[in-house]
């Protein structure tokens, strides 16, 4: 499975492509951030977040693309070009017939490092080893975007799993059921 | 003048389009709201607004897109869709060339009735009368996307001449300077 997370944001949006499955090494296939000078036009900005977006999702051809949901109480000041970007990446994917995954920080932090609380040094650092990078991500946006496609790899698998023993309890419920009218 | 005014929102989203200059009645060329089910995926609700606008704009081929600013502020459990609307919005002007006007919603409300608190019904009502309706729009969104379109057009002009003034005031400027130095 390969899996896009994109951190979003308009002056930094952090883009990292993670492949693997659970219970296997996963593997970093493509790492970068897109920067935009708060200088410039917020139409443009967007414009060239939305052209990378649609770049990297057609480069890469993932199975899923994981977003980070944006709360309006985090940093009030930045959060609607936030929110914007966050738009564009799951309106990218949604158009290409792509699943798209929302995940909190916390849940991020958590999948990564154990965490829901972790600083931003534990998640570069836990990103760095669990990926076997060589180096360290150039920005921390980069490396929540890589930890946002490990979190939805992992979580994906999880939920399959539950889905899977949900199924499986409502079966034998049935056949327990059956066993009593007959 | 034609401007297409977009009142963004996932559930409603207001469009309007208007038409003319200052000091003459406006027209009301175009009005409608995008709905989508709250029970939808969002990537679909966003995929339909985001072709509906891409519509819209080909159709009336509007000279600017006047867009709600979006604050963070307010209502706090919508304003994440509506920033990522707004988004949508915002790049499909760009992407065409056409340029974008926010305008907060005092400054649009000030625009319409003179009075930068009027009320959802006041604004509704001024939008009938100035844009001479027979009937009232189906929703506040869709009198709301006329209005900011209509305050994009007043306070436009406005901007060209306030720009026009000071250019004037320059030129007289470095005449009386040529004055003073010959």
């Amino acid at each position: 499975m390969r899996v896009l997370g994109v951190d979003p944001g308009l002056t930094r949006c952090g883009l990292g492509v993670v492949e693997g499955s659970t219970g296997r090494p996963l593997t970093a296939v493509a790492v970068g951030v897109v920067r935009t000078a708060a200088r410039t036009d917020l139409g443009a900005r967007l414009v060239t977040i939305g052209a990378e977006l649609d770049d990297w999702i057609d480069r890469y051809q993932p199975d899923a693309v994981a977003v980070e949901r944006v709360f309006s109480q985090h940093n009030v000041r930045t959060v609607m070009g936030t929110a914007q970007v966050s738009g564009l990446a799951i309106v990218a994917a949604t158009r290409r017939g792509i699943p798209v995954a929302l995940h909190t920080p916390s849940e991020v932090k958590a999948a990564v490092t154990g965490s829901g609380r972790a600083d931003k040094v534990q998640v570069t650092a836990m990103v760095v080893r669990l990926l076997r990078l060589g180096e360290q991500p150039s920005t921390p946006d980069a490396a929540d975007a890589l930890a946002l496609a490990m979190c939805c790899i992992w979580r994906g698998a999880a939920v399959d799993r539950l889905t899977a023993a949900a199924r499986a309890a409502r079966a034998d419920l049935s056949a327990a059921q059956a066993e009593v009218t007959t």
